[in-house]
C-alpha cells in the first residue's frame, strides 16, 4: 500500500484510531502508520484496548527492521512515561526512525510536550499539526476528562419531522425504525453510563442496556431520583446484579427506600441540594463525581427535563438526533429539550453539523458543541 | 450524447422536465428524448411554460428528418387533444417514429389513454410504465389538482435541532442560516399561493414574498384571519396592489374592516362556517376555492396552529423542514404543528424521506406524505 500525500498517511492513521473508540477509553484513542521515503507503508497499528498495547508499538512490530530511516505519522504525540507500557519515544528512537510526523500534541500531563523533546533531543526530526482538527475531534472526550475532570457528555433522543418525543399521552413507541434503534443501542454500547430521569423509568421501565450484537463496555445505569421513586420491581433494580445502577438522589429521601435499593445492589448517591431544586447544581455535582470514577463518555437519553437541564448547564458535548418520518402534532406533545431555555434565538445554545445520514426513512443527525466548549 | 440504457434516455427526459417545473402549471412538467437504434440522441425538448411548446414538439424539431424510424421517450402520454397546441400524438405519426416509450399515462381527462390509441392505431409501437415512480413523482402536484380538483400542499418551517420553531417569548430570528432562507424564497418563488395564519402576521409583519433572482411565477399571499384582524399599514396590505393578498375571514368579520382591506385591494374571501371554529371544513373548502383558481402548488409557511390544521385535515403532500443547528429549550417555546395532534403513535401521519442536503451546519429535509394520499 502507497499514500499518495502525507495528508493521506495521517488520514489513514486516524482511520485505524477511531478503531479503538469505545475500548481504549479513559485513554484516548490513537493510530499510527510507518512509510518509506516513497511512502510505501512498512507497518501500521493502533490501540486497540486499555492496557493494551500503543498504537506506535504495533506499527513498530510490524515495520521491523524497515523502520530504521522511516517516517512515523502518528495521531497524538508519543508517550514519555512509564505508564500500563513503556515509553513509546523512546521505543521510536531506538528503532531509528529518521522523522515524525504528529497530528496533536498530548494534553495528558505526564506527557504534554515531553515526548515531542525526547525525540528532538534524539536528532528525530519532529512536526506537529498535520490533520490537528480531524485528531482533535477524535481525542474530545479524552480530552475534556483530562483537563477538566468532567466526562464527556453525549445527549441523544429520538423526534419527529415536528420535533416530539412523544405524544400528549406519553406514547413514544416507535418514533423511528427497529434500524435507528439499533444505531442507538451501538451508541450505548461505546458509553461508560447512561443516564435518565425518573420520569422515564416511571413510563416506560427500560433497561438501558446496548442490545447489539457484542457491546463494548457495559455502562452504568444512572437515575436522576431525588426522592427515590424508582421503582423496586423496575427493570433497572431487578438487574442491578448484572449491569450498574446508580440513583442520584437528595439527601432528604426516604431512607427506608433508599436502604431497599442498597440491597437490591443499587449504589445510590445522596446530594447534599436536592437535585430537583437545584438542576445545575447536581448536573455539575453528578459529572464531577463521574469524571472522578474516570468516566468519558457518557449518554443522556432524556426526559425533556434532564435534557434540558443538561443544556442548561451547557454540559452537552455532542447531540445524536433519531428523526422518524411521522407527524403528531398538538401543542401537548413532548419536546426533546425542556428545562428553563432560552428567551432568544441570539442566546441559544449553537452547535456543529458533524454528520447527517439517512436510515431508511429516518435521518440520523450528529452534532456537535460549537468552541465556547472548546471541546468540539 | 448516447445513453447506456432505456432507463438512461428515460431519465434524461425526467432530468429535462424538471426544469420546467414552476413555470408550466396548472400545466403538467414534461420531457421528451428522440434516439437512434444506438441510443444515439437525436433531439430533446422539455414543456418550457405555460402555454409554450409541448416537449415532444421540441425533441421533433430538434430530430428533424432523423426522427423517421427513431425511438422517443416522454415522460408522460403524449397529448390527443387540441389545446393551446396541436395534438403531439399527430405530430409524431407525422414524423414517422418507430417506437414510443412512455414513463406514464396522462390522467387529464382530455388525454386518459387517447393519445397511447393513437399511436398505437398508426402502428407506433408504444410501451408504457419505464420509470413510471419517478414520472408520477414529477407531475403529483398536476395529477392532485386534475384528479381532486385541490392544489397540491406543501408544508414549510424552519426549527432548532430541539425541534422549536420560535423562543416561548416569540423570537424565531434566525434559526437558520441565510443561504437556508434563500432555499426558502427559490420554493416560495414556484408557488401559486402562500398561506399564514394571522398570528403570524401579528407577530411577523412578513412580505411573504420570493425574494430571489427571479422567481418564477408570482405567489398569492393568502392570510387565515377569521376577524380580519390584519392590519392596514401590515407589509402585505400596502403591498396588495403589486402581489395580490387574499385573506380568509368568517362571515361575521367586521364589516367596515373588510370594506377597508377591500379599498387597499386586498380580496376578503368571508366563509360561511367560521375558520377559527370548524378549522377542517375552512381547510378543506379554501383548497376547493384555490383549486377552481387552478392553483397547482400552494406553500403553507405557519404558524403552527395553521400548520396544524392542515396536517389535522391530513392535506399536506409534501413537507419541507428546515433545521438549525440551536437548542432553545424550554417547556414553553413553539413546536411547528400544533391543532389537534394524535394520541397514539400508531395514528400518526406518515412520510416518506424524499431527500436530505447539508446546507452549512442547516439540513433541508424533503417528505412527502405516504400513499393513502396517493399523491406521493
Amino acid at each position: 500500500m502507497q499514500f499518495q500525500s502525507s495528508e493521506d498517511a495521517m488520514r489513514q492513521a486516524l482511520t485505524l484510531a477511531a478503531l479503538g473508540i469505545g475500548r481504549v477509553e479513559p485513554n484516548p484513542a490513537v493510530g499510527a502508520v510507518i512509510v518509506d521515503d516513497n511512502l510505501q507503508l512498512l507497518g501500521q497499528g493502533y490501540h486497540e484496548e486499555f492496557g493494551g498495547p500503543h498504537a506506535e508499538a504495533g506499527a513498530l512490530a510490524e515495520a521491523g527492521a524497515y523502520a530504521k530511516g522511516a517516517t512515523l505519522y502518528v495521531t497524538l504525540e508519543p508517550c514519555a512515561h512509564h505508564g500500563k507500557t513503556p515509553p513509546c519515544a523512546d521505543a521510536i528512537i531506538q528503532a531509528g526512525l529518521q522523522r515524525v510526523v504528529i497530528a496533536m500534541q498530548d494534553p495528558f500531563p505526564k506527557v504534554d510536550g515531553r515526548g515531542i523533546d525526547l525525540l528532538k533531543k534524539a536528532g528525530i526530526a519532529v512536526e506537529v499539526g498535520l490533520l490537528e482538527n480531524e485528531a482533535r475531534r477524535l481525542t474530545a472526550p479524552f480530552r475534556k476528562l483530562t483537563e477538566t475532570g468532567l466526562p464527556y457528555v453525549h445527549a441523544k433522543w429520538a423526534m419527529t419531522l415536528d420535533g416530539r418525543i412523544a405524544t400528549a399521552s406519553g406514547d413514544s413507541k416507535w418514533i423511528t425504525s427497529e434500524e435507528s434503534r439499533v444505531r442507538g443501542h451501538r451508541l450505548r454500547g461505546r458509553m461508560d453510563a447512561i443516564l435518565v430521569g425518573c420520569g422515564t423509568v416511571l413510563a416506560d421501565d427500560p433497561l438501558l442496556t446496548a442490545r447489539v450484537g457484542a457491546p463494548v463496555r457495559k455502562a452504568t445505569r444512572i437515575v436522576f431520583d431525588s426522592h427515590a421513586k424508582i421503582p423496586l420491581d423496575s427493570q433497572l433494580v431487578t438487574t442491578a446484579k448484572d449491569t450498574p445502577v446508580l440513583v442520584i438522589a437528595s439527601a432528604r429521601a426516604d431512607r427506608a427506600k433508599v436502604d431497599q435499593l442498597r440491597q437490591k445492589e443499587v449504589e445510590v448517591l445522596q446530594l447534599a441540594s436536592d437535585p430537583s431544586e437545584n438542576r445545575a447544581a447536581a448536573v455539575q455535582n453528578v459529572l464531577e463525581e463521574l469524571g472522578r470514577r474516570r468516566m468519558t463518555n457518557v449518554l443522556v437519553e432524556g426526559g425533556g427535563q434532564l435534557l434540558g437541564s443538561f443544556f442548561d448547564a451547557e454540559q452537552v458535548d455532542e447531540a445524536h438526533v433519531f428523526m422518524g418520518p411521522r407527524i403528531i402534532g398538538s401543542a401537548d406533545a413532548r419536546s426533546p429539550v425542556c428545562g428553563e431555555g432560552r428567551r432568544w434565538i441570539a442566546d441559544a445554545a449553537e452547535f456543529e453539523l458533524l454528520s447527517h445520514e439517512r436510515i431508511g426513512d429516518d435521518v440520523y443527525l450528529k452534532y456537535v458543541s460549537r468552541p465556547g466548549s472548546d471541546f468540539e
